[in-house]
């Protein structure tokens, strides 16, 4: 087997979500079901996409009608590579030559990363600027090489670890159309360099995916605990540029409270090493790297908290009358100090899209069923359709996670909740990773899906949890369209939590990405008014750039630039990413607001009319 | 009542620790006794003192014998001001005028920190560079004047919160012998600008006292939860500055993670505000102003994470047959997730000490009477040198702390603890913040105590622990000095904890520093060597900038040295603390070296031979 085949972004979908072989679609012989990438029958996605996003007929009549062009014509498209040629030969010179790629798969694969913009523009062979080569370092010494050499020659250098990342953190900027682009793939750089079980420490190479870091650790019998959508497709340099976190947060913390150390490479001023530390003493530099989305280098090792393996795994499902309810519910939990592993509540609308993606399991006929419906709206006084679904995991010893589901039930059932046992949790924990495969089947029958998310404080959330809906549905109703639009909460800190919002209608045009604009920019500028950040934990893209300058106060990010142009002073590290284009000298705020919205790629990429 | 005489700094004492009413002192009848801050009867010191640090006769001898000069001579000792004329007219045109103070009792208070080297030099005299103006600002909008105008006309500025810093932070570097100094005391800034009950948040200006704070914040029934030793004493933005930690942060949390978001002024680059969210996007800025200590800029305001009173408080303690033993049910419970409020064990030379200070109280009674003594060493097997004492706490609803509690003693019980109830919970409470006016005590009578503490990993913890003390014996034992080192575990975290440590000695002469310095050096290499940081919530004052070059990476601490050459590029930011002069362009490592040994504070301040 050659050495390429072995790496990682040969074995997923170039167009897609996941491994190749792994699929959602409609059945067979009978065009009125959808099997679920594991084969098992989902019987209400197609009842649910004709209710919510289109008269059902109409709906049904466009299947299987946007498919994607094949990877050889993808190829076909690329633009010949620009070759900084100093730059390609020391590379050849510093790595072993299948470390240094430039063949069309190679770059075709390292275009984009998988949310529903990038893969439409996949798919429709929308390509404006793939990367001129691609570099797999194997360890912390090659990045070093890499990024020397990329200074020199002043060659732009873009991270990519999974590529899983839905923000735009990992495209090529389109408007660099004069230096060479290397994306630096570091999926190679997989390895544990040591482990210390006492302390439950380790230190790991970041290019590692979530199997296999937790593979390496269960050998010890230790895991991360970082459990992200992406889990199985995305690496730990991809969760620390992103500030990444993962649905068992409450319990095992964020990425930033994961990651102890980290090591970064910078173009302007080397290698910077953050200390190991339990607790930091003086200024606390990781939290810098943390979230910076390889625009001021390139991580390359961390130091990680690891955590024994649980002796006790219980995830169970409850149902609440209102959203309201359920999140005043939470609230009250957090607050009496109780915080079991995961705690995620859908609103209504979510918690029909849940209803509707459920394979056929003893679960679903049980929550479905007319006796338990009667039982919810006669008994419980439920109105039916603002039931919302919530699925709480506890994790821990025994002692532990009997405690917190004995507290749990107290609050919960104050709150008139129902508890609909472990099958909801362990669907839920089944399932957890496959919504992207839904969003694949959309898109291949003419629909889309999308998701964002964000942060606020408590007094805020339920504000922006109904404003954010309402001003995407205005969008749908002002173009005279038909949308879906759901929301969850997970994280639940002490002053507040994330609140994510998955949203779907139909393909129309061309034009499609238009609308996707306006519904982004209506819902953040909900987001900002109520409070809340950019991004919980997709990390700050090109999605997010254009809202940079509002979201922080103009001495934050002017300090924020100035920090990126003393690491990176040629602006080689992930140009048009986390940070928008810093002030010329003598620039006027008028030239570089205008400068800015020029070269931003939010409303540009995809739109067939921008200018790149 | 003047305004004057309303400002903090005049209600403590200028020469020790506290307020000026309360001392710990001989009783006036028996000499044999020392009366307690409250009064009460303390009977162990002296035997303790006579025990452990010298002949006992011979320390009895010493008693009385090093009194403090009177403030009216210190002032006589201060030199005359340095003025820079148009700073101090612009300070008279923008503050009031009792905001603006040159006088000697205002200059000789904001001298010094209350370390023993401060106490010690206060006491003595030994003044080399006093602030020549102090400024009292009551807003963000003071600060920025203050900031701006020191920055035109290149004032230095020292950030002086309750001034009861133990590491070498607010002191005036004597290397400043051209630029006018102004010590900023920011404790008329105590105000609450706001508060959100729902989401548990509050903004607060950054001079507010602990209990002040806790003041403005119960009446809304909240509480913030941080309790340092100095809490009396200390304000929010010493806190911040120090990258401060309270006995209960294993339930609120460290400082950094109290503190959600905070406002800075600095010289270079205006006004800073970090964005404020239960939790961060993209650079997390906070955490390089949290722990920054003035060298960067002047915190204001803080938007800070407030905590309901809790339903139930209880303290009590526990007796370990060792301090491995304790060391291990500590990490056992951490490990078992169960997180106590407050979890501290002392070592068998501290629990002696702890015995000692205790004021006559049925505890210490139960606790040393012959009948327990006899159960533990003959029932329970112990070796009553080697007894330790733990204290924990526990806070929350009644169905927390009872869980919590059960889950402690069967750990506890495991391993062969003993459990002494809540009189020594209370008693610890009751005597939490005393330690300084112990060192007071000392001070006056010949002796002296001083402290000093770090984090590290488990596997490393107890070769610190060992390792430290063992250093710092032979350091006495080199010099024929006989002294007393205790330690105690605080503040545990998943991967490790924190060790505090706290040793005294005699007096002797003069040069007494020079031992200090030695003991402190010998710690600190083997801190450095068992992976301890420089400092877990003291803050990084002079007395750690010497090891900075060694404890980071030189990437990162260049890159600290960077960020203070943006925010302050005529370095009138606290200089001399936090970070050690940056490297001249084109200066040589030897040569740096060279003038770094030659301008830092550390080994210079108290030796009267040291050259400044």
């Amino acid at each position: 087997m050659a050495a390429a085949d072995a790496d990682g972004y040969t074995k997923v979908k170039w167009n897609g979500w996941g491994a190749k072989n792994r699929k959602m679609e409609v059945d067979a012989e009978d065009p009125s079901l959808v099997r679920h990438t594991s084969g098992k029958i989902i019987r209400g996605i197609l009842p649910f996409i004709n209710t919510e996003l289109g008269d059902p007929s109409q709906a049904m009549s466009k299947l299987d009608n946007t498919p994607s062009i094949t990877i050889e014509e993808a190829i076909q498209k690329l633009q010949a590579p620009i070759v900084n040629p100093p730059f390609l030969a020391q590379m050849k010179e510093d790595l072993k030559e299948d470390q240094v790629k430039s063949d069309g798969e190679s770059r075709v694969t390292h275009i984009f990363g998988k949310n529903y913009r990038d893969l439409w523009r996949m798919r429709r062979g929308m390509i404006n600027r793939a990367p001129d080569v691609v570099l797999l370092p194997e360890s912390h010494d090659d990045v070093v090489k890499i990024v020397n050499a990329a200074q020199k020659h002043n060659v732009v250098l873009i991270p990519f670890g999974g590529g899983t990342n839905v923000t735009g953190c990992v495209e090529p900027n389109p408007f660099e159309t004069r230096r060479m682009i290397a994306s630096v793939d570091i999926r190679r750089m997989s390895k544990m360099i040591s482990i210390d079980k006492q302390s439950r420490t380790a230190v790991f190479q970041v290019g590692v995916m979530g199997p296999d870091l937790d593979e390496q650790l269960g050998r010890h019998g230790f895991m991360f605990g970082h459990d992200p959508d992406s889990y199985i497709y995305s690496c730990l340099g991809g969760w620390i540029g992103a500030r990444s976190s993962g649905a068992y947060s409450n319990k095992y913390g964020d990425i930033e409270d994961m990651v102890l150390a980290v090591k970064l490479v910078t173009p302007g001023r080397g290698v910077i090493e953050t200390p190991v530390a339990p607790r930091q003493c003086g200024m606390d530099l990781k939290h810098i790297i943390i979230g910076s989305e390889g625009a001021i280098g390139i991580v390359t090792e961390a130091t990680i908290k690891i955590e024994p393996l649980p002796a006790v795994r219980r995830y169970e499902g409850w149902l609440f009358p209102s959203f309201e309810a359920g999140f005043a519910a939470f609230y009250k939990l957090t607050n009496a100090g109780i915080s079991p592993c995961c705690l995620r509540l859908y609103d209504d609308d979510e918690t029909r899209m849940s209803f509707a993606l459920k394979t056929d399991t003893p679960f679903v006929q049980t929550v479905l069923s007319k006796g338990i419906k009667q039982f919810l709206s006669t008994v419980k006084g439920f109105d039916m359709n603002k039931v919302c679904l919530c699925i709480i995991g506890f994790e821990g010893t025994q002692t532990v996670v009997d405690f917190q589901r004995a507290q749990t039930k107290g609050i919960f059932c104050r709150h008139n909740a129902f508890n609909v046992g472990t099958g909801a949790g362990d669907n839920w924990q089944e399932k957890k990773y496959d919504l992207p495969y839904f969003r694949d089947f959309a898109l291949s029958h003419k629909l889309w899906a999308d998701v964002f998310e964000t942060t606020t404080v408590y007094s805020e959330a339920l504000s922006l949890w109904k404003g954010v809906k309402d001003a995407v549905r205005q969008v749908w109703k002002a173009e005279g369209k038909k949308g879906w639009i759901g929301c969850h909460t997970a994280h639940q800190y002490k002053t507040g939590c994330c609140l994510y919002f998955t949203f779907a209608g139909q393909q129309f045009d061309d034009n499609d990405m238009a609308t996707l604009f306006a519904i982004k920019r209506a819902a953040t500028e909900v987001m900002i008014k109520c409070k809340g950040n950019l991004t919980h934990h997709h990390g700050i893209g090109y999605e997010h750039v254009p809202w940079m300058p509002r979201y922080y106060q103009q001495g934050a990010l002017d300090w924020m630039l100035r920090m990126k142009a003393d690491l990176d002073p040629q602006d080689i590290c992930n140009p048009g990413k986390l940070l928008p284009p810093a002030r010329k000298k003598g620039e006027s705020d008028a030239a570089l607001e205008e400068r800015r919205a020029k070269v931003m790629m939010f409303d540009k990429m995809g739109l067939p009319s921008a200018k790149l």
